[in-house]
């Protein structure tokens, strides 16, 4: 096997399309959950959460959630009101996020933390992650409550675990991808996983679900830090340069600096501790993971994850649920091409 | 009825020590879970949580859980994990509120925002938030996992609502009940009823006990509003002035305003817009207060609802753990004396 991916069309570059063709119908009713359990009789918490939720995000979580039951063939209707559960979970750490990095722009619009102050931003996120238990516990599955419960705890894990690593150059790649494990992929891992538990499949489904979930959030935060060093992204509202600027230590960074020569790990250790955030600089940091691979070995990972997402899905039947799913991975890790 | 409480023991004045005694072994319990599942392989994390979950807190809301299984002869093991997600929950809100409120102590040590940083008790929060439902899946009840995620929602939905309120001379007095009714005492509530939930009580028993739990919070809070003006408060490490050199808007400084003249109500004004915080400001207040009789008609208001926490015990038995939770009302309300 080679990191090459299979692409199931070549007619037309991979696009999230099809797997938001897919679940079109159920996330209309996904949507009508999220837009009643953000409700609130304090003004503040609807305006500030609809901010961030109507705030042209992908919906990346819930329609994995969606996808995964298409693909076992779920029909009741649970999985909604858990969709709707993963992406408040999800918009309660962006916004806790946010607050944390001290950010002022996602998606090209600026955080609630700037418009609304991070006392209201911690607090609404509070209000959303105790809304996603609300919605869970009305579902009524403690299998379900298991698995996204120790997923949060993960992700905070995960984020502190970030905080302590910030502006380290000496980052080893092993903790890195554990930092990513924890903040991206495990829920992820769980919004598939979760699609399993509702249709009652057995444990080797709900496993190849996570394994899929894990790996292609995993494949997808690489590409993401990747994005950051490809100076003519036109791709999904990043702009170059953001991660640089804020110091922060990636896997394009972590092989650069680890490639280098003295002087280039000179270069890196100032950039990371903020010495170095200039244009000029960037331009250089752009050489350096240029001449180093260390953008293409980044993406290279990302295929490596990518692949084993695909391959995941290996026991599942074939149909458009399963294209959907292995073209949402070919996305993923081609948006930096 | 008259506002006055009923003493079981008229040779000392009341205190929490019996309810202490009265749990003590089942403390050491939920020490134990709480020591464990605060563990963490990142070192931050149980740092920061145990420089506050060890910092000298009263552990007054598991104290209660334990104290509501013993007066309805529970005799199970169930609620000391139960205790310890109630603690979670209460220390994740206390790091959420001192970054929110931008504090610099607590119980007398500083803050942990101040020693480790906002994001890192943001994060921690976070962590803390997801173990307690952790602890409460580890459990199993449906029925628990509902009260306490109800709990929470209202928590936050109380402090968005606080935040909105701020620095707002003209709260009502109702809407400030709605602020401690959802801020305090509904985890209060929660961490009484969840003791009849694990012992499979009957709904009046619950109810009871959820009424008992959410007078004795608000009058704990009243209490505590009431005990920043009296300057002379050698009483449980808060210092006099604190809310009002923050310009709180509590229930002394509503009753003060809204019975004050022309002049007093500018003084109030300025004063929680911030315009008033200097020694002499607060010695003015505290005349403004006591001349329109303030703080003992909030300290009366605080009675009546420790009155009806009593009084909704009525249905339980006679016994030592009905006199412990009898007398931390009657301590509770004390206080301030």
């Amino acid at each position: 096997m080679t990191a090459t991916l299979h692409r199931l069309d070549t007619r037309r570059p991979p696009s999230l399309e099809p797997m938001m063709q897919l679940v079109a119908a159920d996330m209309n009713m996904v949507n009508a959950v999220i837009l009643e359990r953000m409700q609130s009789e304090i003004p503040l918490i609807p305006e500030l959460a609809g901010h961030l939720i109507a705030g042209g995000g992908k919906r990346m979580r819930p329609m994995l959630t969606l996808a995964s039951a298409k693909l076992i063939g779920y029909s009741g209707a649970r999985h909604h009101r858990l969709a709707a559960a993963v992406e408040f979970i999800h918009t309660a750490t962006l916004l806790h996020d946010d607050v944390v990095d001290g950010s002022d722009l996602r998606r090209g619009k600026r955080t609630a933390n700037i418009i609304w102050g991070n006392p209201a931003s911690v607090l609404v996120g509070d209000f959303l992650f105790s809304r996603s238990f609300e919605l869970m516990v009305d579902d009524g599955s403690l299998r379900v409550l298991k698995i996204l419960s120790n997923a949060s705890a993960v992700i905070a894990e995960g984020e502190v675990n970030q905080l302590t690593a910030i502006r380290r150059i000496d980052l080893a790649e092993d903790r890195y991808l554990a930092i990513i494990g924890a903040k991206t992929a495990a829920l992820f891992a769980a919004a598939c996983r979760v699609a399993a538990v509702v249709a009652e499949r057995s444990d080797d489904e709900e496993a190849a679900l996570d394994a899929y979930g894990r790996n292609l959030g995993i494949a997808f935060q690489l590409v993401d830090d990747a994005i950051d060093y490809v100076s003519d992204a036109g791709t999904m509202g990043k702009d170059a340069g953001d991660d640089f600027r804020e110091g922060k230590v990636t896997l394009p960074v972590i092989l650069a600096h680890a490639r280098g020569s003295a002087e280039d790990r000179k270069f890196w250790k100032d950039a990371v501790e903020g010495r170095r955030a200039g244009e000029a600089d960037f331009a250089h940091a752009i050489d350096l993971v240029r001449n180093t691979r260390s953008v293409d070995d980044t993406l290279a990972r990302a295929r490596h994850y990518g692949q084993r997402a695909i391959d995941a899905l290996g026991p599942f039947a074939s149909g458009k649920a399963k294209d959907a799913m292995v073209e949402a991975v070919e996305f993923a890790v081609a948006r930096a091409y």
